[in-house]
């Protein structure tokens, strides 16, 4: 394996849900959800099949998609963006996160990485050979130490790379963060890199897109997907919204990664993307509910449960249980309870912060949840 | 736009079907059928989408998906590959190319790749830091100059880069070239990458995987996809199979540029790997039937047609039309005779080599590639 992949190991998401399926447990690992996506977007999939739309899709995006992202984009956020030169369609926001990386970072630059982070962040950031300054989100609420962001921000920073809603805390980025983000980037000439996949599943309070502030859309790479917000995780339909100047950076690094994306999942996005604004209300009441029982059913067990705004995630606190770390937790929640949970560790540059910490995942059906919390009352 | 990427410009495919649509004109450029791939494939897709099959797939691939590619591998090649650690499923052949060279190969690595080459060759080499060596192949066969090879494999090489057959001449490596790889990389241990995309198009000798010759498959990461044998480019369901230590690095890379890739379109593949022996040879003789008129139009044109044994390109030498070069004539090509071919030179590391040659498809229906012919008859 080459260097810049050699700290690495298989990814926690990989390994848990493998052996979710081998122990039979209840799997609140991985995050996809249990449930299938919305009828209306899987027509419009089968259509497009049928339909003869199976050759290879224009690289950055169909039309059609690069439009309705952009109206989507400006329903969200007000900012009107020309789908042409600034909308990229990837496979994932996984790929338009390693494609943002891969295209606008280049060796030695210095980027700016909350913790805890999504595992691909530190990996496509290794890919790229940036060097990476971690700053450690703050529980119980994991804010953002603002004291500590404003001296590691210097003339030398290249980027931040961000997430909000926050996988795996739930955090949501308050305005008073972002703003802080903000002027930092601004007073610096910082890019932003921002992941908004759970932008749709904000309960607490209202998600702000950080290209909506002054100033920063034009520093700003925002990526979203499909897959969180139509229950269609294994479509792997991605997007990254930026200025040209850095949607050509995207696009350079995209076309050579995977050239282009499904196109008939591009044809079902399109569709999905005009869904009625009732979609999302329901699919936000849903989890709502969802998130309640997990809430109340994990404290109950006995775990200390963080405040989780937004995502369809929410921490807790393990050491009730006496069990050494998370991954030991983990491992026998696996093993003698028969739940999965993703120890946090696997997310921090020094895995000692996330020891106390696990992840529970919340979009599965209420049978699965009560299922989970059940086994965990009798056997932990 | 990082330093690893700036010497690319937007891919040649896209810039020649962008100008297709603009200027009317019929595509014979970008490698994508105009004909859809087969009901039985289509179906499969249909019904794992109404199945529920719609969340994320393991990372390296579903287990009957791992287990269809081995066993295709094994009926074409005799090699006996583990599905669970020898198989990769990716996002389209173009992503297993970059996971190959983002997984297996360091900054400084010396590797060798064969001029003309398909683009992202160069791109994904220089994202992994890549010194390249080229090698030209020889018109008018595009023959390996053997001698030159071997002066240029030392102890420094780290791999080779080769596609067989080959985009775009249609050039097909022959058994003595490929035993001259092949002591070639066990006496200096070099990696082979092989993408060979295109076995199933093999008019004029049978298709050789260089990781069926003996001592070869332990060194050999072999690339392949569903597009071009199931006329499904854009499905983009790709893979790659390798011994376990190299298939480590190709999933490390894989896992963070895309992580998973489709699951219907897996489902879909599992069922397009199982076609009888039928489909394939039909696929041959139809494609055979359509080289047969594109090539003998061509000649009738004007052209200087180069032989091609597999893939569904055809090479031919513009000079007889006297344009300076191949960007000039594809250009005329484009706006005054209405249809679209490509431009070697992009696939030189020395452009100059190139300037002659442009690339025909031929995997259209028959009116099309009719119809391109006659305008070329009319007004070249
Ligand atoms: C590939 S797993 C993607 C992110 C996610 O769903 C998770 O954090 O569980
Ligand atoms: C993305 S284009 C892939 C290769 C191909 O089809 C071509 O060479 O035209």
């Amino acid at each position: 394996v080459a260097k810049r992949l050699e700290k690495f190991k298989t990814t926690i998401f990989t390994q848990m849900s493998i052996l979710a399926v081998k122990h039979g447990a209840i799997n609140l690992g991985q995050g996809f959800p249990n449930f299938d996506g919305p009828d209306f977007v899987k027509e419009a999939a089968i259509q497009a099949i049928k339909d003869g739309k199976n050759q290879y899709a224009r690289a950055y995006g169909i039309p059609e998609l690069n439009s309705a992202i952009a109206a989507r984009f400006r329903e969200d956020t007000g900012l009107v963006v020309d789908p042409e030169k600034e909308v990229t369609v990837t496979s994932g926001c996984t790929e338009a996160i390693a494609a943002a990386m891969l295209g606008l970072i280049n060796p030695g630059d210095e980027v700016i990485l909350f913790a805890p982070f999504y595992d691909s962040y530190e990996a496509t950031l290794s890919m790229a050979g940036a060097k990476i300054k971690g700053i450690t989100l703050r529980p119980p609420d994991f804010s953002i130490p603002l004291e500590e962001l404003k001296a590691a921000v210097t003339n030398k920073t290249r980027a931040i790379l961000m997430n909000t809603p926050h996988n795996p805390t739930g955090k949501m980025f308050t305005r008073e963060e972002l703003e802080t983000i903000a002027s930092l980037c601004i007073e610096n000439d910082v890019l932003v890199f921002s992941d908004e996949v759970y932008d749709k599943l904000a309960f607490e309070m209202d998600h702000i897109s950080i290209a909506s502030l002054p100033g920063m859309y034009e520093r700003t790479v925002t990526m979203n997907s499909l897959g969180k917000t139509f229950s269609l995780t294994g479509w792997k339909i991605g997007w990254a919204i930026a200025p040209p100047h850095l949607t050509w950076g995207v696009r350079q690094a995209h076309s050579y990664l995977t050239f282009a994306t499904s196109t008939p999942a591009q044809w079902a996005a399109v569709a999905a993307l005009k869904a009625p604004e009732s979609y999302f209300k329901e699919l936000k009441r849903d989890y709502a509910a969802k998130k309640e029982i997990l809430v109340k059913g994990l404290k109950e067990v006995g775990f200390k449960v963080f405040p989780s705004s937004g995502t369809y995630f929410v921490t807790a606190d393990h050491t009730p249980f006496g069990l050494e770390n998370d991954v030991a937790f983990c491992e026998y929640l696996i093993k003698e309870v028969g739940v999965v949970a993703i120890p946090t560790s696997v997310f921090y540059l020094n895995p000692e912060e996330g020891k106390n910490l696990v992840r529970f995942a919340f979009c599965k059906d209420e049978e699965t949840l009560r299922g989970a919390i059940e086994r965990m009352k009798q056997k932990l």
